[in-house]
């Protein structure tokens, strides 16, 4: 077995583990997606929900739950919420970035049109806030509803820094902790609320969900890259081409000399690019070391994810959850 | 004085009475839609909130909170709320529609992009559902994310209906009770139940909201068709040309002979639309009495409006309440 392998068979515990919780999660999402009057609406968010994804979101809810000793079934209705809250975003996304294709498939705005995204995430995420209220827990509203209002600002902070050059690496770290990590943390923390966890457990979780989110969004935008080795395939160079700021390019972009620095602007805020633009874009990042260092970074943050798990009492979810934190890094280390 | 001026007048006493709740709204407004990290988010709604329409859906949750004898400060939270949904509902919209234009102002999609008026529309619905769980009514939270549900399915079922002539009345009166009078029946609501009012005189209140937005959107309907006498002016015809079917034509269809239902699938349907169209769409209108009998719609769902409130006991805020039923068929009347 491959270190690889080994990695996603542990994913795969976390997984069986809360296969109950999931089916029910499942259930709810299916329930709620469904529309009386608009037929348009589960047309939509099937496509992208059932596509699936891996349920990291959700899963991170239900598994501190029950780490955490809670016995109700409250934590499903939140897990519901936050992959609601996911889809939407997503859905909202694809408008915003013009984006071919989401999860593998065509994006909704594609087979649809941008209206439908729109409004079909609208509707998702009255749907999440109806779900949550359903639990009746201020706290876990609370957490909810200022993530949501935090990945809006990230997302909108990202948008006036698309083609700017002049983007600082702090930025790009405030970007990803919003758009990204901020429903990560919020994800982990109302698992521990409901379980009515002690404060200073309560921090743990957080730590751990924002590291965690952090370390995911890192992995992601180093994968666009092609990871660490800067591998091209088909699914790489999206970010370049649509003149995303990631890490590895911000730091090269901070390490250019005059000619490299023409490069950058040429490509990323002019947006004047031809077919070698990308694998010379590569060559930079290969020179840099940025990729390698990106990836440093991502595993620095899961790292930090699997420390805040050592504050965590021992039981069989906690070493799940950390081998959840190799499990996101795996595909580029 | 006409009777515009008298209607208006009344009008204005509501605003009177209301002022100082009014000023606390605008401030917490303007507190709230500010983004420490993200200042294109402010630009982007000031823009939206400072035009300022005419703060009818705010003016309700607080002039029924005090109808109801409410004392606290919770009602101008939820006012803002509204107005927050409000808003996002018009950014997102201004993205659907691609308008050109709102509140005479241009649309925030032109001044801006697409992008922002989706991503900042996001903001502001965060923020609404931050605003309401501060009230800590688990009651009000769970009709204002009904409401936004409703709106959201509300947008889609238009969406789903648009250029299709074969849309039928019942659909129509769909869509508004759902994109429109749900909101304003919420608003309504909620100042009652933060009043603490006991039911029957809550399902008054509902019956006042949701009649008061019915009307107030066909009326919004009818005056894009120049009002009841059909007098076209630089605001008429926008819904014609985005081929958006609503009362006036959707009656006038059902009597179309053969030659004007090959002209509302050719200008509708195809939308080859020329410049004499919308004249001659008018004229159909007229021939087939439709702007007359809209306008006797808005009417009938003015009195329905000032009925419920019969239901109300006597409070100076009761007889402003009327009064409003009355200003806003009055542009039509």
């Amino acid at each position: 077995m491959s270190l690889d392998e080994a990695t996603s068979k542990r994913h795969d515990r976390l997984h069986t583990y809360l296969a109950e919780d999931l089916d029910a999660v499942n259930a709810l999402i299916h329930a709620r997606m469904a529309s009386e009057h608009a037929p348009r609406i589960p047309e939509v968010t099937a496509h992208l929900i059932q596509a699936g994804g891996k349920r990291i979101r959700p899963m991170l809810t239900l598994a501190v739950a029950r780490m955490c000793g809670y016995a109700g079934d409250a934590h499903q209705k939140l897990a519901a919420t936050v992959e609601f809250i996911h889809t939407a975003t997503l859905l909202h996304d694809d408008v915003v970035d013009e984006s071919a294709r989401r999860r593998g498939r065509p994006a909704a705005n594609l087979l649809w049109d941008n209206k439908s995204s729109v409004l079909v995430g609208d509707y998702l995420f009255a749907r999440a806030f109806q779900l949550m209220v359903e639990t009746g827990a201020l706290t876990v509203l609370d957490i909810l509803s200022n993530a949501a209002a935090i990945i809006a600002e990230g997302e909108v902070l990202q948008l006036a820094a698309t083609r700017n050059i002049a983007t600082p690496e702090a930025i790009y770290t405030q970007v990803i902790r919003s758009k990204t990590a901020a429903l990560f943390k919020a994800a982990t923390e109302v698992g521990g609320v409901i379980a009515a966890v002690p404060q200073a457990r309560m921090c743990a979780l957080a730590s751990y969900g924002d590291a965690l989110g952090m370390s995911f969004q890192i992995v992601d935008d180093l994968l666009d890259w092609g990871g660490a080795s800067g591998k091209m395939g088909k699914n790489t160079g999206d970010d370049f081409r649509d003149r995303k700021l990631t890490l590895p390019v911000i730091r090269a972009i901070a390490r250019a000399d005059e000619a490299e620095r023409a490069f950058w602007v040429r490509t990323i805020e002019r947006g004047q690019q031809e077919d070698a633009d990308l694998d010379h874009a590569m060559d930079l990042l290969r020179r840099h070391g940025t990729l390698e260092e990106t990836r440093d970074e991502a595993l620095r943050y899961a790292a930090l994810a699997k420390g805040a798990m050592g504050e965590i009492p021992l039981h069989p979810v906690r070493n799940m959850l950390i081998d959840l934190a190799d499990y996101v890094v795996a595909r580029v280390s």
